[in-house]
């Protein structure tokens, strides 16, 4: 007699197809069109990331019983291979034909969308192609479900942020005066993955002197002078989870201004991540660092968001910003990374990521090289 | 007496500006609402390219005596250095609240906007907040005069295609099997950089074996192995503008099957590139290579386009694809790519850029390191 077989798991996308369709429930939605790369990943397992807002590359639809993948030529042998629980559909004349031809829409009416993730012409296009059918926007997140990860998800995170702290550690050993911006950053990326990362999870960062002004600046080819600041924001991604962590090194002695700005970031993230907690709602970490910066006389230099979610895709829910009221839920990973920028001379930004847990947070990074000032 | 001063050229964006008023004038557009990263960048000369779909890092308005940028605070000192031809604007409450105010728009009924990067969400806010205003699809398209490119455009573009065939030709010498994919792959992102590219201009594809009958194969821990077909499509980016080219290289002395297709891909190509001309329909180029490969009996093992733009933005007008009646024009880099793709066993893709001259075609491509069978 043979042993009875192990009662296997469900995949992830066994799992999130569930909550989905849990949700489409509640709702009373009868079909789902998924559009963003990041849900399409999430909800399928299928890794192509382009056409963000083209709908010819990959839409998914899923409706209480089943759920299609529709992606051209192209990707159809990777979609077959990475998101089996659907039925992949080869278009050959755009998604609104296939769609049109599907039996599991007969007796549909409504079809939801992701409104921020369709573009005019192709929700035109669709119209067109399903007369019959009503287009409306979700009446719910499919972001949502995404926000708090698993146990398996926050090791991905914290292998790309280990990878990545490890890169930054190499750097800030070797970084001088006369080195490129360009440079610094080729060094990070190309640790990243000789580290074993998938690659850079956003354009490497390193902004020097009156560049570390300019939150989002371009690496290119100044050279780093004694006496700079350098701001250098980085993160690998690791099987398609990203981190994010950002560094300010200062070339040499501090002068009075930079050791002033570099404490005035450094508290201002202390106080918002003492503050971070399930049920705390995400307006109110921002408006610890906010306010605490403006106290000392630096508001008007710090016009960004305190921090974002990290997950499968380098922005996500829940954004640290003055305007998102929602509670902070556990397993949510978020960056806490305020900025100030005098331009013209210089700017000093932190980033650490932290995990919402059940009782408060856990900071995931190891390297605290902060300066003490 | 001083001399008179040089009579300076206008920059391109100004004769680009100009261009545009140009179609508005015979389009009876009042005021252009500029939101593809590509058109941003052409028009004003704003490196930013994130935010795609989300209308609050970079958004152009061009009335027909005023241009403004419209960004957040992130990017606010790049806008001001990379577009000084337009009025930089700092959104703190969003787009919609900071053109609700702009007194540019006072005597403006009707904003033209781009209907494919404009995302559902981002119209109806932009509704909301003006809704005194008319919003109406663009009657023109703004990718038109981005097509054919410039004598210094096309410097630009030669430039990245020399540096991503020195990394290639570089690769193609010390590839051996055991090396993997993603080796291979890195080898060549690093070679475009230490090269002076900005970085690659899209995903490097390293795809061997099996893997190279997925035209967008991600490279991943696979070995290469002797025997196997390798795909290799990549491209450097040079001062923003992209390159792309595919080899395809067979590691050791081809299989029957190998050879053949290779011929076949090989010969579709020199009968497409061979008609490409001012005034000849972009699908009618496309048709050459399809009706070829097909009569050679692998019709459906190519599926998709033969080739597209390439310039700012690695894919941009014209589309070599079935579905592209335009006539080719003079001034616009196109690739030509055709592939067979046998499930399973192995693949071919052999890519070439082209320039669309005023007589005929010129090939950019120095290194036709092509096998000959």
């Amino acid at each position: 007699m043979s042993a009875a077989p192990a009662k296997s798991r469900p995949s992830p996308e066994a799992e999130r197809l569930s909550t989905l369709r849990g949700l489409m429930n509640e709702h009373q939605a009868e079909a789902v069109l998924v559009s963003s790369p990041a849900n399409r990943r999430y909800y399928s397992g299928f890794k192509a990331q382009d056409g963000l807002i083209d709908e010819s590359s990959g839409l998914l639809l899923v409706t209480r019983r089943e759920q299609f993948l529709l992606t051209d030529s192209r990707y159809t042998e990777a979609a077959l291979a990475e998101a089996p629980l659907f039925t992949v559909k080869t278009c050959r004349r755009g998604p609104g034909a296939e769609l049109a031809g599907l039996g599991a829409l007969k007796k549909v009416k409504t079809i939801a969308f992701e409104p921020e993730y369709l573009s005019v012409a192709s929700l035109d296009r669709l119209c067109e192609a399903l007369p019959e059918h009503d287009f409306e926007p979700l009446p719910f997140s499919l972001d949502g479900p995404r926000a708090a990860k698993s146990p398996e998800e926050i090791k991905l995170v914290v292998k790309a942020l280990a990878i990545t702290e490890a890169a930054v550690g190499a750097l800030w050993q070797n970084m001088v005066p006369g080195q490129t911006e360009a440079e610094a950053a080729l060094f990070l990326d190309t640790e990243f993955r000789r580290l074993g990362a998938d690659g850079p999870s956003f354009e490497t960062i390193v902004a020097s002197g009156p560049n570390a002004a300019l939150p989002h600046a371009v690496p290119g080819p100044k050279k780093i002078k004694a006496g700079d600041t350098v701001v250098i924001d980085c993160g690998a991604r690791y099987q398609g989870y990203c981190a994010d962590i950002t560094r300010t090194k200062i070339m040499g002695p501090p002068k009075k201004w930079q050791a002033e700005i570099y404490a005035v970031v450094k508290e201002a993230q202390r106080l918002a991540i003492a503050a971070i907690a399930p049920g705390v709602p995400a307006n109110a970490v921002d408006k610890i660092a906010r306010d605490y910066i403006a106290s000392r006389g630096f508001g008007e230099f710090f016009g960004h968001g305190l921090g974002h979610g990290v997950g499968l895709f380098i922005h996500e829910a829940p954004s640290l910003s003055p305007r998102n009221v929602g509670p902070l839920q556990p397993g949510e990973i978020i960056t806490v990374e305020p900025g100030v920028y005098l331009p013209g001379k210089g700017g000093v930004r932190l980033e650490q990521l932290v995990l919402v847990t059940e009782k408060g947070r856990r900071v995931l990074n190891h390297n605290l090289d902060f300066y003490d000032f």
